[in-house]
């Protein structure tokens, strides 16, 4: 294998860095994991993750200034108005992020019981995956069969 | 909607939590971004992801820890010996977490000149992307179409 052409650009515009900044830290996964699974409440959600609340707390004000959970009021009989956490569409758009870590914990982080959720395809029951596949319809095995190559926002390095 | 199954069960044993408790970490992401696009060596890695060398040396021992990397000696002519790092199976098979950060930084991430880099099939040339379907080879549009359902290793909470 040769030189990768990425050492002749600059990483600064990398989009995985910029998603990364965004979401990559542990509770800020487990608490998108817990959106996605229905857990809107912090007290429902604080209980799951067992985050330190002021951890929760500030990771779900980042994903709402972030743009990826909007607060809900609501009110339940004879107690003050709370919020819960719905996604966004820029949020429910991670869905394939989450379920790619799913996946591949479900392979090799995965204890002898087996995993704690299958995922289904709503409208008829079969097991739900992701698959690379490429515009003209075939499917990839793996990262082998994939060229990465330099895009429209790629700046040489000086 | 009604109250989530998910709160009936414990999510200790959730192969999310145990994927992101792996991998789940800035820097982490940044070094494994690095391995696919065939970058190395720690000198390149550092000098691309900006990363202090401490922490990049730390991430990377940890990543051959967890059977993702493997070191592989390499000697130049009159230098001493050294050794760079190699995607394991395991770490090969996280590629659909990157490709899945990726697709959402590309869209949600990006600036205005456009993503740095584009990810095209080997074989044909066309554009790579990753796709949720079923089992029954049907396409899901998003996360809504996903019905997540207790699996085998569920344990109910006290």
């Amino acid at each position: 294998m040769g030189r990768p052409w990425i050492l002749d650009y600059d990483g600064a515009n990398c989009t995985i860095g910029a998603a990364v900044g965004i979401i990559g830290e542990k509770w800020t996964f487990l608490v998108l994991r817990e959106v996605f699974n229905g857990v809107r409440r912090f007290d429902d959600m604080q209980r799951r993750t067992q985050a330190p609340r002021q951890i929760l707390s500030d990771r779900l004000a980042r994903l709402v200034d972030r743009g990826l959970l909007r607060k809900v009021p609501y009110q339940e009989q004879g107690q003050r108005s709370r919020h819960e956490y719905r996604l966004t569409e820029a949020g429910l758009d991670l869905y394939p992020v989450l379920v790619a870590l799913m996946q591949w914990g479900d392979r090799y982080a995965v204890g002898p019981a087996g995993p704690l959720a299958l995922l289904t395809h709503r409208d008829c029951g079969e097991r739900v995956q992701l698959e690379l596949t490429c515009a003209a319809g075939h499917k990839l095995a793996s990262a082998r069969e994939v060229t990465p190559l330099p895009g429209p926002g790629a700046r040489k390095t000086a």
